[in-house]
């Protein structure tokens, strides 16, 4: 007998009363998303982790052993799936996000761990898959898309192409294609990108998309051929409506800093377009967003808020769901035959999870975690990823000109704006001094070094930005730095610069704050310098320290880690730094630094 | 470069406009089943039969030899999907099958072959899925579950079980399993329908169900447990309720002899049941039905005319039935990436098809066919399928008897109801007569005989039979005779029982009526015995003669021809015949014809 004929045996048993039920939930009110009902009086039998039995009674099913739990009227909803989401950006190991969101009635995470696999490729997917196996709720991967991302201008940690998506497609725990961000190289019918569709296809899994673009004529069009199945970069109700017009799944976001259903939901709630191809997600959430507000029932209570009815927002974080990936037959649901994942609230509305059943067993209790979660021992490899060629010093950041001492020289500067991701090219005129250019506090000109930490050539790129407002001797460092993750250090000192590089290579990587030759800010993440394995809560206070850091140096910038760990993104216009040098990325080419 | 992504990629640039259309669809109104929307103004750009762009203006994708058609503001609808249903019911092929429909609008059947697996087993299945490849519109088959359906009661002309299934399933073109119709063994756990099932979901198919049982307790939640997706059986608004709350998809069905929508659809019309798991399907439409009424579009205006908006009725024929079989990707909707199968329509309540694309191609204008269909040639061991040991004689339906010439004798009497698939056990009383009983007019008493015709054994049961009310010498056979399809003949004259059986088989199968040694009725069916590879509207018009043949035969029963073919279904009481015996279904055991 087959293990599924097994399983599909014991559900019949339980269903009939011939068997007992490992677990039985009394008396609540069934919101069946499936039909679009809210159902009182609603008794559910569990039994080896699967649903067997939904209906008025099933006292037939109890049986000596099995665990009997009093919903008293309290509803029984689904279990909540994040269609698409990053770990990394959480700055904890895939447990750790686990730990933080289990608790708030996720039982469903759908993750691209585009990060780390531009650190380590392939082989860094798998240890996420390896890892996500292992969890009480599930957790699927999406097999990032578009590693380096922009090949020629930088040397990646990592690459991925057709090859490693086919290899990857018959993987256990791989879902589908993780967002395909390169969509200029889509709508010209690059043939990698092309590939790594087909590739996801044939495999008869999710193609994610990111059309980051708000031009819906024929690049969008164009896109949409391609063969994306969702979308999460739409912001405008228009943006909404084309998706789902055009086949495609909207996923409207709400993270940390994304706030994308507001503006998206009018598109049910105004224009009345059917929701069942609407979806709910994050992309990313940062560790105090989760430990502070929530995860998807933060998403719910917001979708509510901006006029969702609670039945339809419900649907788009299950059924919705798991249907566009394929898994409507195991989850999504309370109805016999799915894994037993369903949540225990009060009032549907302010939805805060009261319990959390995820594969048949209670995992958590008013905010308790009441399970033992995987312990992960990591390899070296992975938590000493940050591979310097030899320790840094002070003149290793030196900006060196060919200019006669005192003279003027044009400078190419990375101006960071706040609360946007592209940057500006600025042009400024700054001073030659004995062969080199310094920072300069009174115009707020700051150094940015590139510290290639792949292969260790040693390599370090310095170049200039200005909008960080530094006001002291300091320097911040951190290996989060999309899409490569080389290190990334700006300062106003040299020797504060050098420190700041060499403890964060000691500690395997994270984010770090110098200033006057101390560390006063620190978040360490040792996995792969991208996340830590220590409990988002402690993570989130760390990075706290970084945050107050940047303040103690004189930046008062709106989340300035951020803004740094995209100064080195070399897709996003207008000016970036990379291990090989300034990249104009309105030209996909290199520039000097200076005009000397 | 696989073809997927040379596919991929005309369809990418055909939407951008570096490559030419095959065909444009100019200024429809589109139907977005997806966004529940009615869109007008709307173009289409079609390239390798697949839709590569659907927006305002087209008119970039239009190049020297793309052909163009102007929509004028008529409907662009979804090609229309039947879910679920046999092809032999209409008593034509596949091909003929795809003749009579496919000008209607559909473009897509999901085929169950489950009369002709009771003849051939695995390779009359795979005959249909090798017919259902050729066709200019999608034919999906799903696999046989439940031959025979009485093991033990009868000799079956071949056997389906878990190994056939799991073969089955790897084949290109078979979409799931068909219709799980032993419900009792997935409620009593019998490891072969489980396996079958098991093997089914491993392969990531659809397991069709069937619950044909009023009773909504503990069997029907055994049952669903049990992992069927789909049921088509329902007949009461609660049964649609049910099977839509346990996490089945509701099959609303409309056949020729089934009107299971009125009632059903009330659980959105009234009920307010989220519709998005509704189907809509015809099970069984006879050959007459295609081509007097038509298939799906037939279904649309009566689920219409039964209170559901055009809309929702649509999409319970393309999306909801795409999804349910892991589709939607492929089809049931108009949008980029599917295949090009629309259909224009003027009225969307009257639902006349004025023009049928599939698969990119106009295959239908006005009710004609445009395009060939394949020519199927029929190897002998199909066309030749009725074997007799030898010709059969007056003799062989004597219904012989130990008891005294002209004694009374008790007799087990199938009794037949008009309208209904059950049948009566009727205990009469019956006269001996030279150590034989004869059918006697005056008493509605006539004979029937089941002659095997698989292994030409010989073997020819003979019983009793009341209710069709003949009054002429007369004999009525057919090959269609669920589900092993022996030949059954009922009958007033020894004589003309004889003529009947010969005649039929020399003919390969079907249906005849003799009357005073004449045929006055034939449809020939020679392929298996089921099917005809004439035309629909020749088949119709023969199975015309047969119901007349019953007519001047003196019997008015409505449909008497599907009373007839049900006779020898040993699973549907109260009383049967087989080739083994008659058979008491209330007991699933043999009963002697006469307590002699």
């Amino acid at each position: 007998m087959t293990s599924s004929t097994k399983l599909t045996r014991s559900l019949v048993d339980v269903a009939m009363g011939r068997a007992p039920a490992d677990l039985v939930i009394r008396g609540g009110k069934w919101v069946s998303v499936q039909s679009g009902e809210i159902i009182p009086n609603t008794d559910i039998a569990v039994v080896n982790g699967h649903i067997a039995f939904v209906g008025s009674d099933a006292s037939h099913t109890i049986g000596k052993k099995t665990q009997v739990i009093e919903a008293k009227g309290r509803f029984l909803v689904p279990g909540l799936l994040d269609a698409h989401m990053h770990v990394e950006s959480g700055m904890v190991t895939v447990t750790e996000f686990v730990r933080a969101v289990a608790v708030r009635g996720t039982t469903g995470m759908f993750i691209d761990p585009h990060e780390i696999a531009n650190v380590f490729g392939l082989k860094g997917v798998k240890l996420m898959v390896d890892e996500a196996q292992k969890q009480p709720i599930h957790v699927w991967v999406q097999m990032p898309s578009c590693v380096p991302s922009a090949p020629g201008l930088e040397t990646p940690g990592s690459s991925i192409g057709p090859k490693e998506v086919t290899e990857a497609m018959k993987w256990k725990g791989i879902i589908g294609l993780g967002e395909m961000m390169n969509f200029p190289g889509v709508f010209m019918s690059d043939k990698k990108m092309l590939d790594e569709m087909s590739a996801t296809h044939a495999a008869g899994k999710t193609i994610g998309g990111h059309y980051a673009s708000p031009d819906l004529g024929l690049p969008f069009h164009g896109y949409v051929a391609g063969g994306a199945e969702d979308d999460h970069e739409g912001t405008r109700v228009d943006d909404a409506i084309a998706r789902v017009r055009q086949g495609m799944k909207p996923m409207l976001r709400y993270g940390s800093s994304w706030f994308d259903v507001a503006a998206q939901v009018k598109a049910i709630t105004e224009r009345k377009i059917d929701p069942r191809r609407f979806i709910l997600c994050t992309d990313d959430s940062h560790a105090e967003t989760l430990t502070q507000e929530g995860h998807m029932d933060r998403v719910l209570r917001h979708a509510i808020s901006e006029g969702l009815n609670p039945m339809t927002a419900i649907q788009m974080m299950t059924i919705n769901s798991a249907e566009h990936f394929g898994l409507s037959k195991e989850m999504g649901m309370i109805a016999p035959g799915r894994w037993a994942d369903i949540v225990l609230v009060s009032d549907l509305m302010k939805f805060k999870a009261e319990m959390v059943i995820a594969k048949g067993q209670v995992i958590a209790e008013n905010g308790e975690l009441l399970v033992d979660l995987p312990s992960v021992k990591y390899p070296s490899w992975v938590t000493k990823s940050v591979h310097l060629k030899k320790a840094l010093k002070a003149q290793d950041f030196i900006l060196r000109t060919r200019a006669v001492d005192g003279s003027e020289v044009d400078a190419h500067v990375i101006g960071v704006i706040e609360n946007q991701a592209p940057t500006r090219h600025l042009r400024m005129k700054v001073k030659a001094e004995n062969g080199e250019v310094k920072s300069d506090l009174k115009h707020d000109l700051a150094k940015i070094a590139l510290v290639e930490r792949h292969l260790a050539t040693g390599k370090v790129t310095v170049g200039l930005v200005n909008g960080f407002e530094f006001t002291r001797k300091c320097a911040i460092g951190s290996t989060v730095a999309h899409d490569s993750h080389h290190m990334i250090v700006v300062g106003t000192d040299d020797e504060n610069m050098a420190i700041a590089a060499n403890e964060l290579a000691k500690c395997g990587g994270g984010q770090i704050v110098v200033m006057n030759g101390e560390v006063i800010g620190l978040v360490d993440l040792p996995i792969a310098g991208l996340m830590s394995n220590e409990r988002a809560d402690v993570v989130a206070k760390k990075a706290g320290t970084v945050l107050e850091g940047f303040k103690a140096c004189g930046c008062e910038l709106n989340n300035p880690n951020m803004q740094l760990s995209l100064l080195a993104l070399v897709v996003i216009p207008e000016l970036r730094i990379s291990d090989l040098g300034l990249v104009d990325v309105t030209k996909f080419d290199f520039i000097p630094v200076l005009e000397d």
